[in-house]
């Protein structure tokens, strides 16, 4: 066991119990405060799919801030119809995660945004200095990243989409009404699925504000094996193909280790797991419990864990679209067929 | 030529040069009247991808609003990384059309909207009663249908996302400011490009509020030759690979026919032409006085027709982002791989 799991299970042990409703804000790096300039710019960004090389595929093409912060599919799609290789998590709360990606690999969302506009299979960019010279060709960027920053970097850029994506909090769920003393909040069967949700230990991990683990410093992940244990599902829904952690540390101990994912608007976030192998949030409840806890529920348990994950799903904020600054009389993807 | 031809050629001679400002709104057909849960609904079909086999390809995806309307790639990409035939045109002011897509084969919006779901290489949807289908399997989709319309239908679906494109329109550019007297909205090099474009006859055709011919009823298209006249710039830029009209009708004096395309915005909208095969405006000033009227036009001469055309740009209305409504605890695309 390595160290920052020793520590992240010392946690479990002592503050899994106490539910808590989601904060309206999420913690602020120190090296990068928020401001409604850059929240925009941010926007604008994360909208843009000229980050791509050929113009396709934006952040929001995979994490679809109009939906669920998915792109609802087993895999995403990149740049010239290519696969990924693993489920894309819901933007949404995720400023609340203390580590980025299924396997932790990016501490922070700044880290974390660095990441696909240079994935050959996303959004194909060959280098930053490329990405930098796309934003310096774009009059309207260029201004807004002197005024906020005093210059276009990659990481500025990282920065004002992490801010932008530090919005994206969805407050306000029936859970969150419930634990806050409003008991019409959540139905009977909700409340019998959250009492079944922590005796039998799904609250062990799927702990916290966000139901993915305890509060840890930001950098620090809280991982988990899955599966756990082997079952009838591991082939089924090839659940060990993909090593987790493992592949991005070559560290044994990583070995099939996954970031708790959050279980906020889970309802809405179908396919499940790294590979988006399963299909329905039932049957998700179905592989979790037998996996990770060697416990086959029947049919009205899943159902009442199912009806309490479903009054997790919260309220979305009303947007503005952002404007996409223009480059005049040319195009900077037009070239590249 | 045609009849229709005809009747636009002589609209064309009696009516060119009266140059008009953008209308704040745009024809509206009686069987399709404007609500606000109308227009709300075609938003959020607009912008969602489940329209498409594979949920990755949405209206937005290549008529992109919160930018120019259209992908900035010379031919758009659809389902699968599949590469379409012709540049996306823009959706902003297309209500002002009588005509859509370049070779006219839709009388109107409505109809227009129905052509991309099915298309196998941009959404991919196997037929009307999959999209239907699909869209009854949402219930904030099923339950706005039947308000609206009364049920859910393929041709309610396209009225819906018509009735958003009307509410795409870009007043005000210093070009219609100054049509209403503001004479310090258009700089003197634009001016002195709005006489050339008279004087040397780009506005035989680019005519109307929308620079797109005269004004004709709907369903009526304005057609012309592209290219009328061969030059090196057929070879150059393979302009007489795709024949145009004559695809879609297999009439012989629909041969390389084309729509005449809007001028608005056009400064945002590179690259140019059927095949997008143009990437910048000067250059595509330089083709269009070859090919269309047989002259070479001198640097200085395209510079202020460009300073012209960068005078049609008009604004853009602030939008608010749709909520695409959910599917709780499954994913329509979820089991397409």
């Amino acid at each position: 066991m390595n160290k920052s799991l020793f520590l992240a299970t010392m946690l479990v042990s002592s503050s899994a119990m106490a539910m808590e409703a989601l904060p309206m804000s999420p913690p602020i790096p120190a090296d990068n405060p928020m401001s409604d300039a850059k929240i925009e710019l941010g926007k604008q960004l994360y909208f843009d799919p000229r980050l791509s090389i050929d113009g396709t595929v934006s952040c929001n093409s995979c994490h679809n801030v109009m939906a669920t912060g998915t792109d609802s599919r087993p895999t995403s799609v990149g740049i010239d119809g290519q696969r990924g290789g693993r489920n894309a998590p819901t933007v949404w709360n995720a400023a609340f995660l203390s580590a980025q990606f299924w396997d932790g690999r990016a501490a922070t969302l700044e880290d974390q945004a660095k990441g696909p506009p240079l994935n050959p299979i996303e959004m194909g960019m060959p280098s930053e200095k490329a990405v930098v010279d796309r934003l310096k060709a774009i009059p309207g960027y260029k201004d807004q990243f002197n005024s906020i920053f005093g210059k276009v970097s990659y990481d500025n850029m990282a920065k004002a989409i992490a801010a932008y994506e530090r919005t994206l909090i969805t407050p306000n769920s029936p859970f969150d009404l419930y634990i806050k003393g409003d008991k019409a909040a959540m139905n009977d069967k909700a409340v019998a699925g959250m009492k079944l949700f922590e005796n039998i230990g799904c609250a062990g991990c799927h702990s916290g504000a966000n139901f993915a683990g305890p509060k840890l410093p930001i950098g620090q992940g809280f991982y988990q094996k899955f599966p756990a244990n082997d079952s009838k599902y591991t082939a089924k829904y090839d659940l060990k193909a993909d090593k987790g952690r493992y592949e991005a540390t070559k560290d044994k101990s990583d070995m099939h280790m996954w970031r708790v994912p959050t279980l906020r608007n889970v309802a809405l976030t179908a396919p499940y797991f790294h590979n988006g192998s399963v299909n329905t949030l039932p049957e998700a409840v179905r592989v979790m419990s037998k996996t990770q806890l060697n416990k086959t529920l029947n049919d009205k348990q899943v159902e009442k864990i199912v009806a309490f994950l479903e009054s997790l799903t919260g309220e979305f904020p009303v947007q503005t679209m952002p404007r996409l600054p223009d480059t005049s009389t040319t195009s900077l993807v037009g070239t590249i067929k």
